[in-house]
């Protein structure tokens, strides 16, 4: 029996007319011959409660107590919608981590997987029973206390049970129908894409297309798990939404995938550094025990300094990390472990990437990129490039008007 | 080391101050000396929500969905109570009812121990451990599914520890500080007890003194188990409240203990039935079928008929049972099962009892009560009588009355 696993998220399972909802999806699968493995999350709200509640017993609360908390919410989940799954005469059964069992390391609130024995769901599976309803975003340690993934941890447990049942698909409902070329906030010509390369989605993921947890998809390109990003709350069929897998499956031509864009970016500037080695570990080892998170970093060769050479070296950083990222700076400089003239700061910026497994193999994407921002006076700060990756940093007033020109450039609205 | 059982019911726990409140009981408990397992329900409302969802299903639900759903509301105040006593310094850790394990039948929703092995909890106490917080109401069927025992199921499970534990004694945490004599809101004479024989706690309590689950008492007694019962929100001590104990550690010498009383009950007589064998059982198991609880039963020989001997046969039952109770007796009529010349119906009658140890060794008590009421001129219309209780129904309006008068003939308002 072929099997799918269906991921339904917090607002997707919010009360029980929606959980009624993603139960017919579920037995729409069921009816076309699929076997189906259901994870689903606590409904929304239920766990920032939960955490409200934890938290408000100690700043340092046992890690061990919060999970077995905060895990309870997928529980009511799981159960009401095996409940509604038999209304409707599916035979379905809830599972919690532990009745699995979801093998995950000690290490409580952000706990990994170690293994998912198949036996006992396929034992069911062999009954007759047609869905299992799994608790997401939960698992057992070796000790036998229950351990939770981290928030959005959902997603990962329903790419861990594709992987380990042979899924042929893994689809993520969420509040989305599918992942676009950029944001349609920014432009109408915004396109839904059929399909995307792990490696694209990745890159949109990190850079703010929040649909899919990036752990998860890292998980699904390593064991090649296909993804498909669907909504809720429209009638889906087997065309819905966007397939995110491996690049050999992908047949469009397109060498540009999507724009991606991050709004409150800060660029920051060391002037004149005093240029030896170990310099750059002297600079972004403090950043890093101060708890900015450095993005974008560009050093320049400059011949400015009187003894021996001198460079600036440029970073980003989201902006409301500026003030601890210039104190650890001040604070280095004070120690006597860098030295620098100047230290110049901009919060105005914005960064704007275009992503394409494409633009491995075609010359050329980076000029089609600088033209089209230089033919609307827009002035490019900073680049860093990837391997199907170009970043910009830009002042922030011209962000759309750079989106715009970028998915026009591209010609992003037209399919393949 | 001592070990002490607490229980801590939903208003007791029913949000994080009341949570921090029963966790400074707890931690008291620990500074005496004991080791402590503290049993918790969900907080006040919870189960009722879950609940609702399920019911919301289907009127057909899965009772295992339903377990594993409404179960989780104990799991989550476990780990809120053990977060808050290690945030005082007292090494504490959860335990839901699958970690113990606390094995149970399979009977989803009405669940009954088979066993508790101390092995696993103690060996946390000997690592040094000193409060294992267990989530009430529920446990583990032999399939590894979760189960819970019926509502109020918290005070039972509180007994089972303490039994499995040999627990120096049982503290149940509730919303009252003590069993009284009678209820106070009727005679501002009623007293609190300071010790009361299990026996005399079980006739209390299905006549409307609500403070314990029968269950749980009856469990108790069996086990020797000594309950007290005190109030969660006042500040307690070694001598607070009520100890539920073996008649033998009674000093009192009081014939009666307490005067128990249940407002709304009717009074059903089917006058004139034919008298046979199987008769009672002709009339009685229509009405079980029918869901009727009938409490009181009286049957009078009478010599009104013509042929054979004929009888009239007198119960009483739930005041909104009485439509019900007198459907199954007509449709019997109907189907030939019984016969009878008429029904009356007396809905307006209350029960009164007196329960008391001492009386299985005092005559007189019938007289003293019989007399104390004859005196208000409140008439009595049916009487029934066990070792330790008498019971009497009469007209509703004299309920108050009765109550304070049969107070008064025992002297229930001085101790010993």
């Amino acid at each position: 029996m072929p099997l799918l696993v269906m991921k339904f998220g917090g607002t997707s399972v919010a009360d029980m007319a929606r959980i009624k909802n993603a139960a017919l999806k579920v037995k729409r699968e069921v009816e076309r011959g699929y076997d189906v493995i259901v994870i689903v999350s606590a409904m929304s709200g239920k766990t920032n409660e939960l955490v409200g509640w934890v938290e408000s017993t100690s700043p340092l609360y046992d890690a061990r107590e919060y999970d077995a908390v905060v895990s309870s919410g997928e529980n009511v989940t799981a159960g009401l919608m095996a409940l509604t799954l038999q209304e409707m005469d599916v035979p379905a059964r809830s599972w919690q981590g532990w009745q699995v069992p979801i093998n995950t390391t000690s290490a409580h609130a952000s706990a990994r997987f170690k293994s998912i024995p198949a036996d006992n769901i396929n034992a069911k599976f062999a009954e007759g029973f047609k869905v299992a309803v799994v608790a997401g975003f939960q698992g057992v340690s070796p000790e036998g206390r229950i351990t939770t993934l981290g928030r959005g941890g959902s997603d990962t447990t329903a790419v861990a049970f594709a992987a380990a049942f042979n899924a042929e698909r893994c689809d993520i409902y969420t509040d989305v129908d599918g992942i676009y070329t950029t944001d349609p906030r920014i432009t109408n010509k915004a396109r839904k894409l059929d399909k995307i390369a792990f490696e694209e989605m990745l890159e949109l993921a990190s850079l703010g297309a929040k649909v899919l947890q990036t752990r998860s998809v890292e998980l699904a390109m390593r064991y090649k798990v296909r993804l498909r990003v669907l909504s809720s709350f429209e009638d889906t069929d087997e065309n819905s939404g966007t397939l995110v897998c491996d690049e050999d499956e992908i047949m469009e031509s397109k060498v540009v995938s999507g724009v991606a864009y991050s709004r409150d970016e800060a660029k920051i500037t060391l002037v004149t550094v005093a240029d030896r080695p170990g310099i750059a570990a002297a600079i972004f080892g403090p950043l890093s025990e101060a708890g900015v998170n450095v993005d974008m970093i560009v050093q320049n060769i400059s011949e400015k300094g009187d003894v021996g050479a001198v460079t600036d070296m440029t970073f980003s950083c989201p902006v409301n990390q500026v003030a601890r990222a210039c104190k650890a700076m001040e604070d280095a400089k004070t120690a006597g472990h860098i030295n620098f003239e100047e230290l110049n700061v901009d919060s105005d910026v914005a960064k704007i990437s275009v992503v394409g497994i494409g633009m491995r193999s075609h010359a050329g994407v980076a000029a089609t990129m600088f033209k089209a921002l230089s033919s609307e006076n827009v002035n490019i700060k900073v680049i860093s490039t990837s391997e199907i990756k170009i970043s910009v940093l830009i002042d922030r007033k011209y962000m759309e008007l750079a989106v715009q020109a970028l998915h026009d450039a591209f010609e992003l609205e037209k399919a393949g």
